[in-house]
């Protein structure tokens, strides 16, 4: 019993040390792009689209793309990634599962700010809310975001659903969460194209002779992809996942005994 | 010896006829949003956008959105379950790679006749290429894909590379191949969008009064959509992989013995 608990305990030590160096890299990596997501949007809302205001003008329809990429995309993404942290693999879930709840939620939040943005801009200016594509897929992805929040928080926060039903759903937890972030790729990369035929139409410069701003747009675009499937490849493909029960998190109580 | 092997013959025997009944149901809802993928947009091209031809003309690039839609979703996401029906999971390997294999290359064929469709109208009409985050973003698809084809052939089919490079780098082989059709899936939504712009500008129901070749075309789009996340979840998510070694295959031999 006690060699089967040092074996266990430095192998999970060993586990947890040799994932986390390749974790905090790839982390790194996430912030460097998910932060360099939202400040090329920002920049380019600043520089080529006139800034940032909050009445009903073209300038507050600027808010809408910056807050979808740092609310869908990069804090959403962030959020996902709470139990791939190999902290996360020992000890009691709950701190956990709240955080991961946490930061879903200010993404949630800037989401809807986001999108007060772009309806208010479309209804002081009379236009059409919800006619395009970018926008269907746009207002899908949100929708099932608010389902996924809300069921995720019945089933897995509050202490009533049994574990049956919680290892029923948590695979479908975990494929809509990314189902959900690629909706919200798709979104983005159809906005930000829409976007650019907007504002570079009639111009001395149009989208078709690739200004800098169209440069500058598309590589933005382009770093939301690589942001999204970083953290699709960390949630699904890589080896940083908590470990099933039966290698680690069925043997906690031994580990606890021990400590 | 005999009694382990009646009960392996019997539970994989159970495995495959349990898994059998779900993933045909799934194929027939797979096989039915596929077929309306490629019909809608044949349908959008010819009821509203004139039909097709190959001769440089408007007409000819309406064969880009079929073919696009064909080859990077529809054959692509079928190609990519081959390994999901359970008749192959257990037999030799080979008839299934090269099935694998061989619907993919049709996919790229298909892919590559889309974009010549696309190019050939650029040329002939002194349209620019490339220049918007759609064209990046589906070259990008695109190129990944004959990546993935090669180094799919080279390490997989060829009989060169070691038991250990195999296993390395199959994770990676499935993950970018579902990557690689998200990518396809967002090239395809703003690709739509795009469309719908250029053609619903300057007529007297423009996209923002969603006519019906709007709702037709955005329909089509999310059922790209549809269809897109019923692959990935058949992929990813679903019980229906061939198990890994020691649940099945590598008692193979045993069952080959008894036979």
């Amino acid at each position: 019993m006690g060699k089967n608990f040092s074996d266990f305990f430095l192998s999970s030590e060993c586990m947890i040390r040799m994932a986390s160096g390749w974790f905090y890299l790839s982390c790194l990596l996430l912030g460097s792009l998910g932060s360099m997501c939202i400040l090329f949007t920002i920049y380019w809302m600043q520089y080529w689209r006139g800034g940032f205001a909050w009445n009903g003008s073209i300038y507050m329809f600027n808010w809408h793309p910056v807050l979808m990429v740092a609310g869908m995309v990069v804090f959403y993404g962030g959020a996902s990634l709470v139990y791939r942290l190999p902290q996360s693999w020992v000890g009691p879930r709950l701190p956990w599962k709240l955080l991961h709840a946490a930061l879903h939620l200010i993404a949630f939040i800037l989401t809807v700010v986001g999108l007060v943005a772009v309806f208010t801009f479309h209804n002081h200016g009379r236009i059409a809310n919800l006619y395009s594509l970018h926008s269907w897929l746009g207002i899908t992805a949100v929708f099932l975001f608010a389902c996924q929040w809300c069921l995720g928080f019945a089933v897995f926060l509050l202490p009533w659903a049994s574990m049956w039903l919680r290892s029923l759903l948590k695979p479908i937890h975990v494929f809509f969460g990314a189902a959900i972030l690629s909706l919200s790729i798709a979104s983005v990369i159809s906005g930000i194209n829409e976007k650019l035929f907007f504002s570079l139409k009639n111009t001395t410069r149009p989208y078709n002779s690739l200004p800098s701003e169209a440069v500058f747009a598309n590589s933005t675009g382009m770093l939301v992809v690589a942001f999204g499937l970083l953290v699709l490849y960390i949630l699904l493909a890589s080896s940083w996942k908590r470990p099933e029960p039966g290698i680690l998190t069925d043997r906690q109580p031994l580990l606890h005994d021990g400590e």
